[in-house]
């Protein structure tokens, strides 16, 4: 007979386990790492959960996360207002952020296009992004979306829906990533990293 | 200026980021993936750690984590209640059940022997490891504290301790882990599975 933890314990690990890149083992260990912390670490963490979830929605603009309104890039006046940069996740504006080299707003789609799983331009906010190009304000959008196959076809058909529009439509570049070493880049990025190639 | 996370968001990273394992990066991943999966599974973590907390204890006997009054390893009635193995953390006892090669009852320390944590025999449950080899019912102690410096001071030292009671210690076998590979054996490994080599 295999041994059984008490019920408890074993529905910790078995909610642990759902977590992304958390397999069976180190679900128990988080299990027991939670039992053996101050209670304020551990219940710290269920309540910040629970407070994240209640407090945290889309901003209605972009679809950023905030618990305001309007999120705090939104409402930052110094921020260029004709400049969007298209973002597949709220959380990839974070990352752009954290480059800190982008000073206009963001638009999230909440995905990108992706037949096999049955997400089409429809499931995507597109709505909400022509919407705020209708106005005449901006002059370019920048399609951040992934370099994958998804991420590339929802830009494609981005730009042919807005360059119409008279808008300035860019897409990040691709190439080596900085401090990566040449030998262990694949294929595809070596081929747009020549393709890209600039005079020094 | 950086980016700036809303304040929950940033409370659910940094009560993530003290988990084990869990960096910076991981912890915004997690934080995200929390604040996209459905409410069952989100709140459902949260409850399942309150709840362990709340419900799970010590074994008053041995020290395993139970959410009744004596464990169902020390209530098991088909079990030798006269061989005790001796581990340092209740989740080592969940290692040695799954192995499926253990009858007896176990004993958890809290820990092992480290002067330079401030971690002295005081420190550990023994009071309550020696009172139950007391009744002359315990023929073996097997000590599986970890193969490591602390660990083996502490078999050690216990070892002096219960063999004076007329007691068998035991103590598991180091040796080569099942499926590794020699080349990648550590030499102090390998010169104790050469020194316990056995004759075939």
């Amino acid at each position: 007979m295999a041994y059984r933890y008490p019920h408890s314990l074993n529905e910790l690990i078995r909610y642990l386990s759902k977590l992304p890149g958390i397999g069976p083992k180190s679900a128990q260990r988080l299990a027991f790492f939670l039992l053996n912390v101050t209670e304020e670490d551990a219940v710290g963490l269920a309540d910040a959960i629970v407070t994240a979830r209640k407090t945290l929605h889309h901003c209605p603009r972009c679809g950023n996360f905030t618990d305001d309104d309007i999120c705090n890039i939104c409402r930052d006046l110094r921020r260029d207002t004709g400049l969007i940069c298209v973002v597949e996740q709220a959380r990839d504006i974070a990352a752009m952020e954290r480059a800190g080299c982008f000073e206009g707003h963001y638009h999230v789609l909440g995905g990108a296009i992706s037949p096999l799983d049955g997400v089409g331009p429809e499931q995507l906010k597109l709505a909400s992004l022509f919407s705020r190009l209708q106005g005449g304000e901006v002059h370019e959008v920048v399609l951040a979306t992934n370099p994958t196959v998804e991420g590339e076809a929802t830009a494609l058909y981005l730009a042919k829906k807005i360059r119409p529009l008279g808008i300035t439509v860019s897409r990040l570049a691709h190439g080596l990533p900085v401090g990566g070493d040449l030998e262990y880049a694949d294929e595809a990025t070596l081929s747009l990293a020549l393709a890209g190639r600039k005079p020094l």
